[in-house]
């Protein structure tokens, strides 16, 4: 299944205990349209207040639906804040979250005095001018294969490796609207946001495009890396 | 001032006891900045739930401020979902709402299967495709000087006369995305909500562009016009 959603009033992808969470929320459709208990895995553990353009999720059901009546059923069943856009039938060995080769997330950035109040929940607000040139030379030199542990929040959290391979990191800037593009075959816990809130202090000046390998090189997260808010984060695509 | 808000959160423009309110949080601001209670006058009272891009509201100040300091001041003060977005000093006898020549509303329609989660507050969500060559004609119908009670939720609400000009009246279709601009020298009481809720009847094959002319000439509201919902709807603009 490919899904949407908007992050605001979650507490992130994976369920907790009395907690509002995506996972949660398809688990709970699930259970009333297939009449069993369900588990969804997820390509990507999205953080509280993280939104989705098209997160991938698979499950595994012990008979068969049309994709169409399951699309339409769980819809009904779900919340409005969370949309199924596709439903379709894999293979056995399909693993959302294994078989993935990569991921593109957008972080979305008003960049002007006054944001408009109905995109407060899905833009970050920056008011000072960003440096573009110098945001896009910082991003050129994080491309490739990279130890990313300084930009990760808990470098040893459940990983063997703090290797990645960052396939593209863009700066699109269209008026009042800067978008940070990244995609890579895998992301390290907030890693995104850790990228975004380094561009961030060189969009303002208060780094230099230079310092992004020192940074990487240091291999050690530091408060030179801020973790950028959740609300301009979006998963945009999952690639197989 | 022009003021743009999300109306999500709010019961109106209008102060009420006990409800949170544009004009109640405005004069709240004011308060704290002036120290003295001061009255916000709105060009319009927008309904439970309706945004806007630009109303405009005057205030009466024993003193002069800068309107920079003004605008950066009550911004601070304000919630996020209200941001001033101008100010500046009027004659004596300007009046936000008695001044104003025309006002422009936009309505917005998510014309698709799904709706994107994150525009679900403002966008109305219409899954079947309308007509919008059969809309425009039926909307051409309507725009001139006419008697509007047909149009309006309670044409003894207050006014002395339903008769209003309607400048424009137009649709505007690319992609997904479907908007109503609505143009007039004044409306009345849910009337850009009824417009637009007989368009949509018309995009939906339910009433003919023919029905736009019975309709009006009836000068009665039935439920041939429903009225639109509030989340799709956003005073766009205010003409002095």
């Amino acid at each position: 299944m490919t899904i949407a959603y908007d992050g605001v009033e979650f507490a992130g992808w994976q369920v907790q205990p009395g907690r509002r969470t995506i996972q949660g929320e398809l688990e709970r459709a699930f259970l009333k349209f297939a009449g069993v208990p369900v588990k969804a895995h997820g390509s990507s553990r999205t953080d509280q207040g993280v939104h989705a353009a098209a997160l991938v999720a698979h499950v595994e059901l012990t008979r068969k639906w049309p994709p169409l009546v399951m699309l339409k059923a769980l819809n009904a069943y779900l919340p409005a804040d969370i949309r199924i856009l596709k439903v379709k039938p894999v293979a056995a060995d399909f693993h959302a979250r294994r078989s993935a080769k990569a991921k593109e997330y957008r972080y979305f950035i008003w960049n002007a005095e006054i944001m408009p109040p109905w995109l407060r929940m899905y833009r970050v607000h920056i008011k000072k001018p960003l440096d573009i040139v110098a945001m896009r030379k910082a991003a050129a030199c994080l491309v490739g294969r990279h130890d990313f542990a300084a930009f990760t929040a808990n470098p040893r959290r459940e990983v063997k490796s703090t290797v990645r391979t960052l396939i593209k990191l863009e700066i699109k800037a269209s008026g009042k609207e800067v978008v940070v593009i990244a995609r890579g075959d895998g992301f390290l816990y907030k890693m995104v946001r850790g990228l975004v809130g380094f561009l961030l202090r060189v969009g303002a000046g208060e780094l230099t495009p230079a310092d992004a390998r020192k940074i990487l090189c240091s291999r050690e997260r530091t408060s030179r890396v801020p973790t950028a808010p959740p609300e301009g984060l979006f998963l945009w695509r999952v690639f197989y």
